[in-house]
């Protein structure tokens, strides 16, 4: 059973990319640009163009804010790559990345309504990447951070976040905590855990696992119960490398300081023994975890194994470990924890609101919901998280979004539930009717035959 | 009459004006991101994105050129202003640049088929928007440069042409330059004149007359014969502010020096005696040109008053005063000197063979090309050029295009004329059968009404 089902696993991983390879260079990228407004005949030119444009220019010149009326910055997200950490393939530079950030753009205005360019950068000087993203703000309504490596990425993003007024998210970092919390808030609910008593512990200490330790706090994890465990063990205060650390990577350096109180010391069995959930963001397994350190976690075991293609144990040995509830990235399994569920719905709810920043308090927000979508269809161990088929998911979370920065005043424009959610849908519809559109009228052909 | 074509004329300069303000805010911006490729269903995810999108991913890791068929990098531009020069009103700033470098790539992709991002930065210094433009080249086809100021916009334009491998245009200079051009090919064949014997005069020194100069001594025109004046007046020699010209604006510098070899001292009234042709890019009118000036010219005078909205002499006071061919901005003038009729077709061109630049020889081919279009259809005194309602003069354009790049030896495919054509029809038809299904379907709503 557990042959036929690497087997079957083995082909499904290889057919996308057996797909990819071929419908790739069949429709030669998978965005483009269009109208968003109508042009009934040439005589229109002269109101979107010269002299007609200069009106609204003039407007926004005197008042700079009008941008957001009379452009579509307000819907435009820019998302930027130097390609240093793309997908599971590492530094693969920039132009390997673009197929990628396509991806990703097709995902924004697919399930968010949301126009994405993606941008891959060859620079990869830290500040000088600062400088190139900071540049482009009059053109868009946020910047989508994506596989940049660590340590900078952190620096990056926190540099940006303050010195830019519109939200910077590095969907490598909030994206997989807000797909992870979403998933921990209803298994916890099925286990009858509570955030505040439970001992966690995160495998890999790269940008998810960094975030997800921060969220992870703010949902009310202690941090003395949290085991963080990087290449070289468990992280602790008396780690040889610590001074290292600190000016290798400050961010680590500190959730070596407040994780851990119990000073355990060792690799992944020692931080997995009596832990009640573990959180795997780390390299490609299987058996990066093995079957018998699952076993020795406390009752009720919660695994999240998320690195890709290859969870760190796979689903079935795991439970035949005693896990009571597992989570991977994959589509192929159940509960997976997908980061898709995340910034299509943070960013439309955002952009909606004009919001300034996105807040962990209203990635947090967004958890809930997409836990809340998931409990109300009917939770159960294999059903802890919504896929992104239920669309509600997403203008759900851009209202809880928009309204926690509303509360939190980081929003410039104010509106009630309602109308933040009729926005987001007929913007999503609107996406995907017109995708719906141009399939049916051979705009956009029929991929190529076997 | 001219009382009630100057009403009639200042009624439909406030026309396009009026429209802009009331539409631009109901669409909130004019282009928007589509998809490309076919989603028969989610499942088609994990080809366009993780984990099917590794496979071209990691092709184009191994060979970068792959990126140009996996991706839609090789149909794409950046249209890049810092705001300093937008249209006839200035340094507005870039946020008010924005709705005309939307209405830009608007242009670029109806009459064009390119994906044009419009992309305006809050940077000023020339090497840091030198470095801006450098760091998005793993992204993009080519560059499109926009309403920056002279004389910074010549070095940034010459140094990314240096620098970069893909084609960098600033279609002030090299686009304007091209639609003249067109232009007056046409004009010196009805008036029985030829580029080598003309006296030309330049009203203004700015972006688009130092392209134009450029330009025309490739096709032809004497240096000699030429006269340049800029706002203190006719460039020659002993201009007591060379000194200060060399320094600031070495480009200007050299027109005065090779230039204008009579001598010629005065204003615009001693740059017009005995001209064959003026050639006004300056400032506003009427009256910058002056009638009495018009009858001094050589016989059969040709005026291209090309300043926006008002041409520097109201097209019926020139031809009063003996011009014979007289071409505008406006398109509600005849001879419209658009730009619009340019760069959508050479991008295409320059685009399908995957050009590297953009040379003077590839502009000069699309200008005889668009005046070829016009005299097809009959050459006269009020129809030396084509208007953009003429869509087929793109995909030829992109044919002349295309291959001279290819004669040149800066194409990086080569393909016959027919494919070329072929090719540059379809993607153009796309993108005007993919606005009006959007229209038709109401995904494009029609504008709110009076």
């Amino acid at each position: 059973m557990k042959e036929s089902g690497c087997v079957k696993v083995e082909r499904r991983v290889m057919e996308p990319g057996k797909l990819a390879l071929k419908y790739h260079p069949f429709y030669k990228g998978k965005i483009q640009v269009t109208l968003k407004c109508s042009v009934r005949s040439y005589d229109d030119f002269a109101i979107w163009y010269t002299p007609g444009v200069a009106e609204p220019s003039r407007e926004i010149s005197r008042n700079p804010d009008l941008v957001f009326e009379y452009t579509n910055r307000g819907n435009t997200v820019a998302i930027i790559s130097d390609g240093t950490r793309v997908l599971g393939l590492g530094k693969i530079g920039p132009e390997a990345g673009l197929p990628v950030m396509e991806g990703k753009s097709l995902l924004f205005k697919y399930l968010g309504g949301v126009d994405a360019y993606p941008l891959v950068i060859n620079i990869h000087d830290p500040d000088r990447i600062i400088e190139f993203v900071k540049a482009l703000e009059p053109s868009v309504g946020g910047i989508n951070l994506e596989d940049i490596e660590t340590p900078k990425c952190f620096y990056i993003l926190e540099k940006l976040r303050e010195e830019m007024s519109i939200p910077v998210w590095h969907d490598d970092q909030q994206g997989t905590a807000t797909a992870v919390l979403a998933g921990l808030i209803n298994a916890l609910k099925l286990v009858g855990k509570s955030f505040q008593d439970i001992v966690v512990a995160l495998i890999g200490a790269g940008a998810a696992n960094i975030a997800i330790a921060r969220i992870l706090f703010k949902a009310g994890v202690d941090p003395g119960k949290m085991r963080v465990v990087d290449s070289r063990g468990v992280l602790h205060q008396g780690r040889s490398d610590l001074e290292k650390i600190k000016e290798s990577n400050p961010w680590k350096y500190e959730l070596a300081l407040k994780t851990n109180k119990d000073g355990v010391q060792g690799g992944i069995a020692e931080a997995l023994r009596d832990a009640d959930v573990v959180i795997g963001m780390s390299r490609p397994g299987p058996d990066v975890i093995k079957k018998e350190w699952i076993s020795g976690m406390a009752d009720d075991p919660i695994v999240f194994a998320c690195a890709n293609p290859v969870p760190e144990i796979w689903p079935w040995d795991a439970k035949e470990a005693g896990a009571r509830i597992v989570a991977t990235g994959r589509s192929d399994f159940p509960n997976q924890v997908n980061n898709c569920l995340g910034f299509p719905g943070i960013f439309r709810g955002a952009l909606e609101v004009r919001a300034k920043t996105i807040t962990d308090e209203m990635c947090i927000e967004a958890a809930r919901e997409i836990a809340r979508v998931a409990e109300e269809k009917g939770l159960r161990e294999d059903h802890i998280l919504p896929t992104v088929e239920e669309w509600e998911v997403f203008p759900r979370e851009a209202v809880v979004v928009g309204m926690k920065a509303i509360e939190q005043g980081v929003a410039r424009l104010k509106m009630s539930r309602e109308e933040l959610y009729d926005r987001s849908v007929e913007k999503i519809r609107n996406a995907r009717e017109t995708v719906r559109v141009m399939m049916e009228e051979g705009l956009i052909p029929p991929p190529p035959e076997d």
